[in-house]
């Protein structure tokens, strides 16, 4: 018996040696990190904390004014001062916050969402610029020898600092508005089956549908030389270069795109491109003893897990008093992300929250349906764990989100703005009750789930490849290398079209010629 | 120590007990395999046998008359009569193989090339009609139950099968001619800069280059019509419907592609494209004594490993005496698969084989160099294990492999018919003592082996996952529902053009109509 314990405790100290020698963490290399706040940074987070426990050095640049961005033990963060002061952030999210649910016309509406984005850019290119023009914090990063700048090039800080230290860029994304991040890369969007941004098309679409994409794909071109001219501004000046924001990321390395296609359409991609949606989700934790303990006495009827993401937990006070009442009416106990106006006569079923562990919510044996805004972080999430939703569109890309939920079965959309407790309860009622959701769900998340690689493992290695091969020049195509008229091939569309042209012509000529002199001939016979 | 041993004991158990749950064989599924002979089937072998330990059912369906399709322990075949005779393919396969090395003039090597793909698809065809109306066969077939077809569409076989059968079909393949495998799987490939089938071009092309490229991307369309008319004339008529071969393989759930991006040019792929290129590489094994002692007697100077294929292993005597006075100039010990004629002074440093354990040699410290024809097999061998190459192109796609390579500046590209005993010397000597190509290509060996997953637990896992899900409907783009012009958007684009026209003459009328009732005014009132 001894000898057998010997012989077992060898070979599993052998086992374990060798073990821990394939799970060791990677030799370290350091990373510089330039998030993007708010949700943004909510799944980089994810990245970048996976990086440092892989044994990297992570310095995360923090403005000084923010929102959720903050220090933690496994990474370095520095702070950098910026113009916006906090009462003046604060101000501005919530006037943010109440716009979301103020009603606009509808041809008014795209106006609002680019006024917002074009607001929202305007001041992050500020807190940009007190950045990149820190002469001393420039120098100190510098001085750091970075491996890789880990950016998401939504705004223009990240790839500007890559281009200026020299670095490789890995960017973790889930899109740009205007489809700038397909243009960058030069990646393929035919506008016959690749809906454009608030188009409210699926990837199938009519005739009239095609004409609508196709004009909305013109003006995003028009759109973007608006949007992005104070990028393009920024990195001129800053690169004294004359150059494009559009032309600096596509030097990126690597993109991490938030992206998977349960949830979008199938589209081509470039070889740089690697698919990492649903990074943000992972195995449900254990729930706090006060919240397992309401959850789970929500007996055979479950919960309704609702968030409107990480910008909106209040909301006015008689559309709040809309859910209360409609929650009083169901079965289904209610975790609610709420910080907002409370009326005297919260109903029992109801658990308002600071901060939702939206996550471990979703993934509890009783979570029965999800209200969210459509953010593509909770999307992710509910799909993840197979939970049907009920959507309520906020701002920016969730229009769009929602769409693509709700034209796979899987989820109900409602307008913040016409929503009704009846309303609410019936879609409530249909996604809860109405079995084929749930199946839907579980077929959707089954294959979201089915991946050979987690999404994580998959950014922390080509994040760590880029570090390895200082870039990834390999993937890069050479489109890079062509202009709009050569990459469509219209120069030699034309010249062909010009050779076609004059041998048509030279040959017309010599038929007339020769016509001309058999004519006179024949003339000249007649007369002789 | 009694104790600890059995503590030791215990974890490892439960650690053995964990391991053996996760690393556990698959459910097995069905899977029908419908090969392409030659080299198509042996790197397509490595994924039948590695499906095949993971606990899988395979059938691999061998014509009668074969050269390289074999049975194997792992999985069962199902042989097939064929209408050609072993006489006559042995016949045909030496007239191939003596053609290659005769001269044809520039301008009809590409009608040769053409004309020898017709024979061989020809052949193959009616292979193909001997197993679709064999109707025992077919309904055997039926009666397995597969859950998937695993096939290359390089021949119309397997994906005619697996249409008939109902089952999904995953594609193993590098390409097929005149890029149909991209025009199927919606795949775009600008030919601004993704270089068509022997164009000689790479992806950075000058403006003639582009021409010709453009005008080959259209010469290629018609060629396929022409190919591709037996194939489509095949599938209509067995699965009696109005169908094209293209379509039949647009239905694909997953296309396996023998693709890496440090061998091919970087370009646009789809979602349910999944690189796998350089499968058939792998750890080299063990040489026999035999040839280990061979090996070792190379001393400083190495081996040169030298091989034409699997389909050419002869040579006419006076090019092969060419090779025997080359190796006698070189200090290098050469290993050459040669069942052709022998001289009477065959120099001491060369050993003739009947088969090279090639990638085994070339994974060997002592490789120094490889004489290739350039099949990709051979190629992503030598860059798995970083040996540089002297690459002597035959037919087929041979002619781009090689350009591929000495574009990255890993090879030297000879011509089998100018081919000279001084020639041979010296590219061998620049691959072997200008250690720039050393470097470069241990630099491209580096980034080939650096992937997050091993091509062949790639290819399985996604094998896998068709039969765990019945397809891969979620990753198939709507570019399917749309013909050339919809998808091109031509016709909105006729639209909106027509739209402009109308709205211009109607303009146009409007002004004309005012100016005349304006002039009419005037003249009456200077007539008045």
């Amino acid at each position: 018996m001894l000898k057998e314990g010997w012989l077992w405790g060898l070979g599993s100290g052998l086992l374990l040696l060798w073990l821990s020698a394939w799970l060791r963490p990677a030799q370290g290399g350091r990373v510089l990190v330039m998030p993007v706040e708010g949700s943004h940074w909510l799944s980089m987070k994810v990245l970048a904390t996976g990086l440092a426990q892989r044994g990297h050095n992570i310095l995360v640049l923090v403005p000084e004014t923010n929102i959720l961005i903050q220090s933690s033990e496994l990474f370095r963060t520095e702070t950098f001062p910026v113009k916006i002061s906090k009462e003046e952030l604060s101000t501005s999210l919530k006037g943010f916050q109440e716009g979301v649910f103020k009603r606009s016309p509808a041809l008014m509406d795209i106006v609002i969402q680019v006024g917002r984005l074009l607001n929202f850019t305007g001041t992050q290119v500020e807190g940009c610029e007190s950045l990149l023009y820190n002469e001393p914090l420039m120098q100190k990063l510098k001085e750091e020898n970075f491996d890789v700048v880990l950016t998401d090039p939504f705004l223009p800080c990240g790839p500007i600092i890559a281009t200026a230290l020299g670095l490789p860029a890995v960017y973790f994304l889930r899109g740009i508005p205007c489809g700038l991040d397909m243009l960058a890369s030069q990646c393929p969007s035919p506008p016959s089956y690749v809906p454009r941004f608030q188009s409210g098309s699926t990837d199938k679409m009519t005739f009239v549908e095609r004409i609508q994409n196709f004009v909305m794909s013109g003006v995003e071109l028009v759109l973007c030389r608006i949007m992005y001219a104070s990028f393009d501004e920024l990195a001129s000046r800053y690169l004294d270069a004359d150059v494009t924001y559009q032309e600096i990321i596509g030097r990126g390395a690597i993109w991490l795109l938030r992206y998977d296609f349960t949830f979008e359409y199938p589209r081509p991609l470039m070889p740089n491109m690697v698919l990492i949606g649903g990074i943000n989700c992972r195995k449900s934790a254990e729930l706090s003893a006060e919240v397992e303990e309401f959850v789970k006495g929500s007996g055979e009827h479950g919960i309704v897990v609702f968030s409107l993401g990480s910008l909106v937990s209040s909301m006015p006070k008689e559309k709040a008093a809309i859910f209360f009442k409609a929650f009083s009416m169901i079965p289904q106990r209610v975790l609610w992300r709420y910080t907002g106006e409370i009326p005297d006569d919260v109903p029992e079923n109801v658990k308002r929250m600071k901060w939702l562990p939206q996550n471990d919510l979703l993934g509890h044996p009783k979570a029965k349906a999800f209200i969210t805004h459509g953010g593509t972080h909770g999307i992710y999430e509910g799909i993840c764990h197979g939970v049907p939703m009920v959507m309520l569109p906020l701002f920016g890309d969730q229009g769009d989100n929602v769409h693509r939920v709700a034209t796979r079965g899987v989820g109900v959309v409602l307008s913040i703005h016409d929503i009704t407790a009846e309303t609410l309860v019936d879609a409530l009622n249909t996604v809860i009750n109405d079995s084929s959701y749930k199946q839907r769900m579980e077929k959707l998340s089954a294959i979201h789930n089915d991946r050979p690689m987690q999404p994580l493992d998959l950014a922390v290695y080509w994040t760590e490849f880029v570090m390895r091969h200082k870039g990834a020049d390999h993937l890069r195509p050479a489109a890079h290398d062509l202009n709009w008229l050569q990459y469509h091939s219209l120069d030699v569309i034309g010249f062909l079209l010009f050779i076609v042209l004059i041998v048509t012509l030279a040959t017309f000529k010599c038929c007339a010629l020769c016509w001309r002199r058999c004519c006179r001939k024949s003339q000249k016979r007649k007369e002789d």
